[in-house]
C-alpha cells in the first residue's frame, strides 16, 4: 500500500533498523518534512503577493507529500524486523513507547516542536526562513547519504535531496522578486511607518 | 483569498483580537487541528486492518482541511487591527513575535509540541487514542462557544465541533468492528506471543 | 529497602543496565507511571460525581505505588553496575548526568513532561483520556515483555500490565455509568447552554 | 469535599480568577509542589544514609499533601466563575484548553517539566539542590503574599511558605551530617576513586 | 550601574511594565539575542575559512553586548515598580516566579530553548541561518517599535535594529565570498564525496 | 585555531566520538557550562549587593570560557572521524543533524532549555541555587571521569571540576556575608513587608 501513489517510488528490500533510526530526524527533526510543511503552509497569511503565496502553497503541499515519502521509507525498513534486531541496532528505546508505529522524533528522540519555525508575519524574513529552511533540509539528506549504502533507500533520499534544491532557488526567485516590489535599497533597512 | 474553497465558509464581519487569542488554540494547542491531523495520518502505517487505515486517512485529511478553516478564522479576527486595538487585547505579546502571521501555539502562547498526540503500533490503543482526541477537541469548541458571542464565529465553530463528533463515532466503530476481528475476551488483556 | 511495603515484589537478582534503558519509560516516558498518578488526581478537581472522584482517586493512588514499584526495578536493575557495564549498555548518556541516580524520562531520554496528560474539565472527555492512558500504559508493558527475558524482570511487569487493563475496565464503566446520568443520545454532542 | 482531610484548612469564599492564575504557579511551575514531590521522592533511590532517605520521604509526602491544598485553593477560587469573569480576569487562555479543570502549569501557562528538577546521584550534589528548592518555593510563595489581599487565601500560603522553611533547615542539618560523615576538608573536592 | 559600559546607552526615566513584557522577547525569544548568541559562538567550529570564523566571532561577541542592552532596559523599564502597576499591566504572572529578577523567557512567558537555533556543521545552510536569524530579530524590533511610545526606549531599540542590518550584510557577503571558493553553480546541489 | 587562548590548553590527539557524546552535556546539558553562564549573568540585575554583583559578573564570564574549552575539547574529539566511526560509536544520530558541527545538547541529545536555571530576583534563593549549580556541574565532571580514560581529555576535565570546587566556595562566602547583612534570625523566614 505505502510504496504506491508516493511522489517518488520507495521500494526497499532490506529492512535496517540503524537506517530508520537516522532518517526518522527527516520526519519529526528539527529540519524534516512535518516542519517544511507547517511552515510553507501557515507563512501563506500575512504574505502580501499572490505569487509568493502561490509558490508557499506548491512548496508545502509538496513537502507533505515528502512526508507520505519518509514515512514509507520508515515503514519499509522496519517491515517485520525481530525483536532481537531491534535491540542489536538500539532501536529498542524508541520501540518501547511506539512499537512499529511511525512517531514523528528526531534522530535524537525529542519528538517535534514548532519551535523549530519561524512565521514573522514579514516577507523579507519568512523568505528567509525558508531560504535557511531548504539548505538545512540538504545537510540532512547529504549526511543521511554520508551514512547509508542500500541504494534502494539512498535513490528516494537522493530525489528529496534534489527538490530541497529546486525549492531553494524557488524561494530565492520569490525574494528577489519581492525586493523588486518594494525599494530595494530601504527594503530591510528602515519600515517608513515608524521611522 | 482564505474563505473560498474551505470545507465549510468563515466570512467574519468584525476582526477582534480577543477571539483570535483564544481560538488559535484550535490550530497549536494540545487538543487541535495541526495535532489530530498529525495523529491520525501518522497512526496508518502501524495499523493492520486496509477499512481502519481508510477511516484514518479520511479523517486525517479532513483535519488538514479545519487547520484551513482554523486559519482563516484566526486571519479575519486579526485582519487590519491597529496597534491600539492589539494592545488593549493584551495581543501585544503574540504580535511582538510574529506581526499578523499566523503561527501555530496553544493560547497560553506554547508553541505546538508533538508530545501532545500518542502512536503507539497497537490498534487497540491508538483508537482510544483517537477516541480521546475528539472529545478533547470537542471541549475545547465547547469553550469556545462558551467564550464567543459573535455569530459569524459561531457558525464555523459549531461546524468544526459536530464534525469532531461524527469522527469519535467513526472511531468508536472501527474500534467495535477490531474487537470483532480479535478473540473478544482476550484482546487487549494478553498477547499470546509472550503470555 | 526498596523491596519491601511495595504493591508487589521486586526482587531481581542480576542487574542489566539494556533493561533499566527502556523500562524508565514507564517512570518518565509519555504514558508512564508518573503521568498516569498525575492525570487522575488532578482531573479529579472537576469532575461532577462522586463515584468518579472516588474511581479517580483510587487509581491515581495506586499509580503512585506503581512508580515506587518502577523505581524499585531500576534501582535494582542498576545496583553496583562497573563503568565498563554502563558504557557498554550506552548508558553512560544517562549516567554522566545522574550517576545511578533515578531520574524520570522517558527510553529515549527526554525529560517528563506534562504535556503527555490532558485535564480538560469535562467529564467525557477526562474518561476518554483515561481509557486511552490505560491502553498506551499496557502496550508499552506489551513491549517491555517482547525486548526483556529475565523472569525476575517479567514477573513485577505482567503484574503492572495487568493492572492496567483492571483500570481501564473502570473507566470504561464509569463512562457507561456516567453517559446514563446524562441524556444518552445527547451527551457529546450539544451543550444545551449554548445550543 | 475538597476542604476536608487537607494538611492546614482551605476555606475561601470569594471566587478569584486573578488569583488562581498566579497560585498555580505553585502547582505547575519551576518551583511549584510537583516538582517538589518529584524531586525528594525521586533522589531517595540512590542515597547512601537511611536518615536521609527518611527526610526526603518524610518531605517529598508532605509536598504530595501541599499539592493538594494549592489544588484546593485553585478549585476554591475558580469555584462558579461565569465566562464574562473568567474573560475580564485573562484566564480564558487557560480555560478555552481545561475549562475549570486543574491543570498543572506555571503562572505563564507552560505546562510543568521535569527538566525542572535534578536529581544526580550525589549526596552532597542533591542535597545542595534540594536546599535551594525549598528557597525558590518560599520567594514564589512571598510573591503570592505581595499579590493576594484575601486573608482567606493569605493564611493557607503563609502557612506552606512556612513549611518551606522548616525543610530548608531540615536538608541543612541532613547537609551538615552528610559532611561529617565524610572526610570534611575533600567531600566536595575530590574523589578518591579517580584523582 | 547597567547603563554605562554599555555598546549604546539605556537612560529610561519612566518605568513601564508593559514595553518590559514585550521587549524580553528580545532576550529570551525564539529570534532573541541570547539565540542569536549562541548561534554564531557555536557554529564557529565547523567553519572552513578563517574569514568566517572571524564574522561568526564578530557578531557572536556583539550579540552578548546586546544581551546587556536588553537586560539593562528591562532593568530600567521595572525599576520600583509597585505590586499594582504589576497587577495592573498583567505582569504578576512573570513576578510570581521571578520578581523583579531577569529571567529568558519569550513574551509569551515561554522560556528559550535552544531549539530556535540551527548549527548544521555546513558553510552555506550555517550562513543561510545566520540571515534568516538577522532578518526575524529585525521584525521583532519593527514590531516593538509599533508598539513603543517612549523615546528613551526607542533609541537603542533603533540602534539594536540597525546592527541586526549590519549584520545581515555581513553575512550576505560572507555567504557570497564562500560561494566564490566553491564551484559556484553546484554549491548547494551536490556534494561530489557521494554524487 | 581552537586551542589557544583558552583558560587552560586542551591539545587532544586521539579522536573520540565515545567520549564527545558524553562530554557533550557539559556543553548543553542539565548542569552545563553554557546554562551556568546565562544563570549568573541573568541574575546579577536583582541583586542588593555590589560584591555579589561582582561575583556573578566574574563567574558568569569564567563559564563563558569554559564553553569555549569545552567546544574545543568537542571540536578535537569529533576532528576527522570517518563515517563508520561515527556510526560505530552511535554518533550517528547527532551527526545526521548537526554533522560535526557543535550544538549544545545533553548527552541524551536533548537541546538546550531555559527551564534548567532559575533566576528568582532574592538574594538568598539565587545564592541557594547557584551553590546547587555548581555542585551539580562537579558531579557531572566526576562522572566524565569515571568513563574517560585519556589524560589529554581527563587533564583539562580535572581543572574544570576543580574551578567549580572554587566556584562552591565563593557563592557559600556570598551567602554567609548576604546572611550577615540582613536579620540573621529573620533573613528568610518572613518578609516584613507583608507579615
Amino acid at each position: 500500500m505505502y510504496d504506491k501513489k508516493l511522489q517518488y517510488p520507495v521500494k526497499i528490500k532490506n529492512p535496517n533498523a540503524n537506517y530508520a533510526k537516522i532518517i526518522i530526524s527527516q520526519l519529526g527533526g528539527p529540519d524534516g518534512e512535518i516542519g517544511a510543511a507547517m511552515r510553507y503552509l501557515n507563512q501563506r497569511y500575512s504574505m502580501p503577493y499572490k505569487e509568493v503565496i502561490g509558490i508557499l502553497t506548491d512548496v508545502g503541499t509538496e513537502e507533505l507529500a515528502h512526508v507520505e515519502m519518509i514515512s514509507a521509507i520508515l515503514y519499509q525498513l522496519t517491515k517485520g524486523l525481530s525483536a532481537e534486531e531491534i535491540k542489536k541496532a538500539g532501536m529498542d528505546i524508541y520501540f518501547v513507547d511506539h512499537t512499529a508505529g511511525i512517531y514523528p522524533v528526531a534522530a535524537s528522540g525529542v519528538p517535534f516542536d514548532m519551535k523549530y519555525i519561524g512565521v514573522k508575519g514579514d516577507i523579507i524574513a519568512d523568505l528567509n526562513e525558508d531560504l535557511a529552511a531548504e539548505q538545512k533540509a540538504r545537510v540532512t539528506y547529504d549526511n543521511i547519504l554520508r551514512l547509508v549504502d542500500d541504494p534502494d533507500v539512498r535513490d528516494p533520499i537522493k530525489y528529496l535531496r534534489e527538490r530541497e534544491i529546486v525549492h531553494y532557488q524557488r524561494f530565492g526567485d520569490a525574494l528577489r522578486r519581492t525586493q523588486e516590489h518594494l525599494d530595494a535599497r530601504n527594503f530591510y533597512a528602515y519600515n517608513p511607518s515608524f521611522d
